[in-house]
């Protein structure tokens, strides 16, 4: 599956092959919508749960094709989040009678901005499938279930300057000379880490881009830096956009994408059963990831799956094929009730 | 003129234009290379000069059409060089008997990469189309003979760092965050002012643009500052290269283009002849032109145009009607012998 190249907006064919296999087993109702796959039992149980996780991917970073080595499996995606897919996958086709009733959802363009989300555009196309008591994101947790979310927000700052012939620079004034400015405000910059229920969350500010410069002989009169803010589920969107014009007063500041977080939904009755299953300390969520969505449409959720969350976007990205096995069948053990 | 675009590389319908225009005048000879025009007389004169133009421009900056207000005409390429080449056309079509033969050169691509230059091709392609006495370019001088011109060279700077997900920052270094190094450097650089045979040069370095990300969700690994020298002609290409690579130590240095600069190049009878008929005291010439290309050909060379340097490249870019007609009437004369 790792090798099945499926980066955000490229997801057709892993779509396809999820679907088609799928489909091949009586005991679920396969829909389509897009590139996500939902697979649902039909069998009047008191409760249904949702299985959730996105198919796409960061960009490529040369890891694929990909490799085991020492029982860890390495490439694109491994942890974030095709081995939380590769579960989802295995206990769709072989879990028939769970106690409850089960939704597999397989979904698109997790990684890019939330207007593309798959998750939302389900939410919108076919809203009574996402419905349940209780919803588990196999997000990489490293096996351990981690409650709520941070949210983040995306802003460019823009630095103004004036143009003139690069061989009379001192006639104008070099936008790019000047984003030094925004550079050191990041460098500088200390996040909170503030107790949010009882969990710890750790917020971070970070450049995820910058760009500027208009021909080779001419000073640039423009320079953007794109921010990404992430922040902890105490703070609404709205005071995570106040935060970002405070810290970048006197800049231009744009929005260009914002989703909230969720606070720890560990209270619920649901979300207390899962966690006794799967063993552990709960502990904050600091990636975004769609539980703010279905916290939103009022079903609580979790993330719990085996990559770990550490190595997710990077060359190295990893996850070890034994913590996907143990992941399974603490899952599968919890299904059967 | 200025209202035909001529942004390098799009300089095919004014180079048609220009082509067109000169063929119905019996008195030259012309040849076509690629967006370029070389127009001759053919009268056995003692001695030839060449009067040279690029007809391309930097890119528009909401500064077309053009427009006339008191006098002085506005517009992208108005300085730089279209006014010059607007007395380029002027002579040729009617000093039909100069003193001394004369080429009208008019080339493309001067405001990008060297090896893109309409002259250098020329140079190759037809190198007997350029050999004169004496050349003149009719860059922007504000009407006052400029010997020599500074060198320039651009170089990436390329900063590294590690990837990781944008919600655990601190598992990778952000290259955005570290290029605020670069940047101080530029900010804190204070340039040399050398006197080169009796001119002051003024050196610079700058950026002229900046570029870094991966994806919203990933902090990125790589930023590339491009940087540009620009360096007076007592130092070698080679010396500017050194000097490049010791401002920025421990930073990866990619040389991606450089052009040697040229001494004053008054010393010479016909310069000096051309200085007195123009009158004025002359001065150093700060940005590179092709003055450099002619020095190299062994061809004396001076700038010589009515556009004012300083407003080059900038949104605000203009020049005095008058002054075109004063350096037009400046160089009739002289050519009338």
């Amino acid at each position: 599956m790792v090798d099945v190249e499926s980066v955000s907006g490229s997801e057709g064919p892993l779509a396809d092959a999820i679907d088609a296999a799928l489909r091949e087993y009586p005991h679920l109702s396969v829909v389509r919508d897009g590139n996500a796959v939902v697979a649902r039992t039909e069998l009047d149980r008191s409760h249904r749960v949702v299985l959730a996780g996105h198919i796409d991917t960061v960009p490529v970073a040369g890891n694929l094709p990909s490799k085991v080595e020492g029982g860890v499996l390495y490439g694109c995606g491994t942890s974030d989040m095709k081995s939380g897919v590769a579960i989802q996958l295995r206990l769709a086709a072989e879990v028939t009678a769970p106690a409850v009733d089960v939704t597999y959802v397989f979904y698109d363009c997790e990684e890019v901005e939330s207007e593309r989300n798959g998750l939302l555009r389900l939410s919108k196309n076919n809203p009574a499938s996402l419905i349940a008591d209780f919803a588990i994101l196999l997000e990489p947790t490293g096996g351990v279930v981690e409650g709520g979310c941070q949210g983040t927000l995306r802003a460019e700052v823009k630095v103004e300057g004036e143009r003139a012939h690069s061989a009379r620079a001192w006639m104008g004034r070099n936008a790019v000379h000047a984003a030094a400015g925004v550079l050191n405000v990041l460098n500088d910059y200390r996040g909170r880490e503030p107790e949010v229920d009882g969990l710890r969350y750790r917020e971070g500010l970070n450049a995820g881009g910058i760009r500027g410069g208009v021909a080779g002989n001419v000073i640039p009169d423009e320079c953007v830096v794109t921010v990404n803010y992430r922040f902890a589920p105490d703070r609404t969107p709205e005071q995570a956009a106040d935060h970002m014009r405070d810290v970048f007063a006197g800049w231009h500041v744009a929005l260009t994408d914002v989703a909230g977080g969720a606070r720890p939904g560990l209270g619920s009755e649901a979300a207390a059963s899962f966690v006794a299953a799967m063993g552990g300390t709960p502990r904050a969520k600091l990636g975004w990831t769609d539980v703010a969505r279905f916290d939103s449409l009022g079903v609580p959720a979790v993330n719990y799956g085996p990559g770990d969350p550490a190595v997710a976007h990077s060359r190295r990205e990893h996850v070890p094929l034994a913590a996907i096995a143990d992941c399974e069948s603490r899952m599968r053990a919890w299904l059967a009730g």
